[in-house]
């Protein structure tokens, strides 16, 4: 049987700031530049979610991307219109750079997928920046 | 001569919270949803800077469009990475719904435009939501 | 009060095809090309919906894009994975080329937009032709 | 001699339904949902196809992409502005999910690609999903 | 009858260099900045052709698609793949400008025009900056 | 550490030709058809720099996108309204079809990566084709 990838894309907005509470107030603006700024700023996120694996022969599909975009609006119901630094359990903790979203959010997703295997979680943070994750 | 109009895109991110302090908690809840959530969320704007005119015929340009970019970064630059409610000295007591961003910005830019007069100003909240001015 | 515009996008997949029974298949054959084929066709239609007027100085919003959406898809919701030709009352009779369906999108929801006047709707059929309608 | 990747995107348009004639309608209602919908619906397919190898040095072309393109035709012009369940020989039997259309895609276009060899089909569906098959 | 828009997207790829030679070169220089480079540099153009009238009753079509596409195509073809300063007879003396181009471009195109009136040119020379012309 | 990839993309507009001047000009014409034009043409080049490693646990980045942005300028600085044919010495005698360029690119930026390692450069010369290289 063919091995097929199959990715849905999905959007959250959320408010971030870059900041590393070990550092100091001028290591902080030195290495994330406006990113630090204390008022919080925020972005648009496009979400690629692969799926890999081989289609069920009586579906036709690999997974249900209905089923798979559930699964995905549980993780991202959580940080849509959220604060990632302040809001999100998970994210406690973790400087919410594009870098440590794409991990983060890969193992809250991993599990939860209904068919296949997670394969690449791929992270829009502008239209002109993004991270992506394989499980490596 | 012929009119033309010449379009420079323009981007920021910036976070925001839609909230009006006149109204109780729990009207500010039901008008606005998640965008009224308390901790700040934010967005990828895009925006369109249009401006109408005639071509200089010794040059062909309506607007330098490096020094248009110029006088529109003058204006971005106070919401970029920043807090719309905020951080912005002249958007204190606006709602930035984008209704009203797009009006404010308006004003901070009309006055600015070296070549021209400003014509439209489209603002993209998310790729599939936007407001536009054109003056009236 | 300034008036404004706001923009929703939003978006149907639908099969139809193009055919004047009132003329012979090879005019039908001549006039459409491939458009013509008997067995259907069908398209991602990304449409535009754009209402104009002056925000609501207590919320910022001159409409709640939740509600906009909710108009629109009931209008959507009686196109979407469906047969443009077959499965819609309102365009019984109507040959449902861009032009025809953007005025007929238009009489269904000029009088459901629930704040503001409906100004224009643009029907994007394919990446790069669309038909735009403002109700004149 | 360096390896390259080289992609061409090109476009189609086609009706199909989801339906296992092997299951009953009770069962294909609930697993397909809208894309079972009897009258047929359509989308704006976007297919990438991507072939790898050493770039010929006396041109610097690993492939020709108007003689890529023109193979692509090939098989494209069996899909485009016709119904997948209907009209495509090679379809016959399949049921046309993403998934599916990927890997039969691939069969036809594998042999045809006139220099390199074909190293990643991605198909879009609509802007938001896509299937990948690199002939695992 | 409702009077519609509709839009066509085509594409052309030219080289060009801005420069004045009225112009002493460190004015042009001045003014064009790396837009003056004398061994010439270019881009990739998207534009939309709208056309405004009546879709015709018997056909549902304000303008056949394909033959709105063919007149584009007569004036495309003549700066596809070439250099506006040197290889078109219709753009000699002019400096080529976005604003002058989509003025120069408009007068090719609007007599060709098979049914309706061209009503708006857009001309894009780069993803975020564009002119327009609507004739006036 | 997981290991992540992270992509910031970049821009430049340049003019080029495709011929080989060890080949006849019928053999240059026939090759490479419109690209062939001698008094050049050009492009919008849109570039994807992807660097592959593990995140910085002290800051979250795997690489400051800024960084990167920085040394990517430096070469494309080269490139940017320029013509590649005649204006660069890293690609004097490389035909400058999208799969040299990229290979040519990669070669500039590989040793230039201030984190982590080059993992992949795309190159779009066109919204609808593109190059790919991964060092192999």
């Amino acid at each position: 049987m063919p091995k097929v990838r199959v990715t849905r894309r999905v959007h959250f907005s959320a408010a971030h700031r870059l900041h590393n509470p070990a550092l100091t107030d001028e290591e902080n603006a030195r290495i994330y530049g406006p990113c630090n700024h204390p008022n919080w700023h925020g972005h648009n996120y496009e979400m690629d979610v692969t799926v890999e694996g081989e289609p069920d022969p009586r579906t036709g599909y690999l997974v249900d991307l209905g089923e798979l975009r559930d699964v995905a609006d549980e993780v991202i119901g959580q940080m849509d219109h959220r604060n990632l630094n302040l809001d999100v359990p998970w994210l406690q903790g973790v400087i919410p750079s594009t870098e440590n979203l794409v991990v983060a959010i890969w193992n809250q997703l991993a599990p939860r997928v209904p068919r296949g295997r997670l394969a690449r979680i791929v992270l829009w943070e502008t239209p002109r920046n993004y991270a992506e994750y394989t499980g490596e």
